[in-house]
């Protein structure tokens, strides 16, 4: 039994644009999100409080957090790494975080400089905060289909920590395939043994599309009632940690998959496919999304809207 | 319940290199078609009977015939497009053909020449000549997921069709989705027609990649029990008489996918790579397959092998 409606959770302007060589101006990175948000896009991820020095790409998601049009159906999310980044996500009227760490050891200690532990024991100090600040929170909890540095990872363990992160207040957990290696039996598998536990709609899916089954992966997920998924609008992404890794599914891919399936997403195609023709003149080369690419492929030159024969 | 093994039938020396603007010798279609083969691929579409003025890319079908490494656990079939092509066939030593047509009068006037109803009378004339001989004979079905012209298809007008060649004794019955739209709640919906009449050993799937999709719709079929897919090396092809479409499905991503679900095919990944390479070496650019893209970007420079860290 499928969802009737999903909801798709856009990470084009966080991860996305963390992983393109390109370093978009304030001005380039609102328009995307308008571009996203206009396409009917109801949660965006629109950037990262994390140090500029880090990642330069996402440098002054304070501005854009404080000049993107807000609207009462439109939720905003943005990755907070530290309590430092608390404080810039409450001073620039962020109603929801994210939170970001990994079931791998290796993976966690690269990508964020903590042990597993230590992670936990930092997300404990600051979910307080953001709740008393009535904070909807995410927690990414990546490398959970596989580890670039420790290969097959125990659901089990992952499940461990997903336990913890709930206990602790998380309004929703992120499974990740972060370097987009997942199959459909091991979705399935991975999931049943979290749904064991916890409700599906606590959960949402980020997948990568590195092996080209990220649409696959979603309706395993979706025959289990996982109903949120992240995706990045053209495919954009990948991971500087994840050797190998290619971008996220692509945003235009399950729109267009779900579409046709008849499942609700409040998303136009069209504008949609406006809005990753954008991104993609944005960060200057060819996104790997392949709904993407068959749309611009059916462009006659000087059309300014696609055709869709098909 | 899945299958426990899949049967992967490679179209890429024939409906790939059609829709290839490089024009490969007969040694280099018998390099690739070789290379396939020590990867494990046990059913092999070499080539097509057609004449060279129509699809130079597939000239001299007949020495490739002659010259290819015959072994009792490899089939080997070839396109048959009229009388004078199964002669060719039958001279070349073929033990299998297959026959074309479209579940679409447009598609199939501007494909074959031929309406519908001229199409079956044709193969009503073959198909007879081509049992004597002995022939195992496969029909594609095309465009049932949907048409280039006439945009949505009616699928129980497909498995009339269906029917009349099932009756006239073809072995095989290859329905396709030639430009790649298809959605896996379509594909369920499809194949749950064709299989209230027909056992599902009689089916396989042709999927293109045009949505990225067609992983998903095999994960469909597979639940359904359909257990033969028609890919191709590296993704090549396309449709010259279906504009806007991908390639088909790359063998590399089925056969990827289908290794980790541990849904056997007989492949050897590392060699069906290897092949990959060839293929994305012979043609000259750059193949669409997921999984092939990811084995060369993880390959170091001067690294004949390739490291599966993931």
């Amino acid at each position: 039994m499928l969802p009737a409606r999903v909801t798709i959770y856009e990470v084009g302007p966080r991860d996305g644009l963390q992983n393109e060589s390109a370093n978009l101006s304030v001005e380039a990175r609102l328009r995307l999100i308008a571009a996203l948000a206009d396409a009917g896009l109801r949660r965006i991820e629109l950037g990262s409080f994390v140090r500029p020095e880090w990642i330069p790409q996402l440098a002054d998601t304070d501005a854009v957090a404080r000049r993107v049009v807000r609207r009462p159906d439109l939720r905003y999310a943005a990755l907070v790494p530290n309590r430092a980044g608390l404080d810039r996500a409450l001073a620039t009227g962020m109603r929801e975080i994210a939170l970001f760490m990994s079931a791998t050891e290796t993976h966690n200690l690269k990508n964020t400089n903590k042990t597993i532990a230590q992670s936990l024991a930092h997300f404990a100090e600051i979910l307080p905060v953001a709740k008393q600040h009535g904070l909807f929170v995410r927690a990414y909890l990546s490398t959970i289909w596989g580890c670039p540095y420790e290969g097959k990872v125990d659901p089990a363990r992952a499940l461990e920590i997903a336990r913890r992160l709930r206990a602790m207040g998380c309004d929703e957990l992120c499974l990740g395939d972060t370097i987009g290696v997942g199959n459909p039996k091991q979705t399935r598998e991975i999931l049943e043994l979290f749904l064991r536990e916890m409700p599906a709609g606590l959960l949402a899916l980020h997948l990568h599309d590195t092996h080209g089954t990220a649409l696959a992966n979603c309706l395993a997920a979706m025959e289990l009632g996982i109903a949120t998924f992240d995706t990045s609008i053209g495919g954009m992404g990948g991971c500087p940690y994840a050797p190998g890794a290619a971008g996220n599914l692509a945003t235009e891919d399950l729109a267009s998959m779900l579409a046709d399936m008849g499942i609700d997403t409040g998303i136009d195609l069209v504008k949609l496919i406006e809005a990753g023709a954008l991104a993609q003149e944005l960060v200057g080369h060819k996104l790997a999304g392949r709904r993407l690419q068959a749309a611009l492929g059916r462009r006659q030159p000087g059309e300014a809207r696609i055709a869709e024969a098909t």
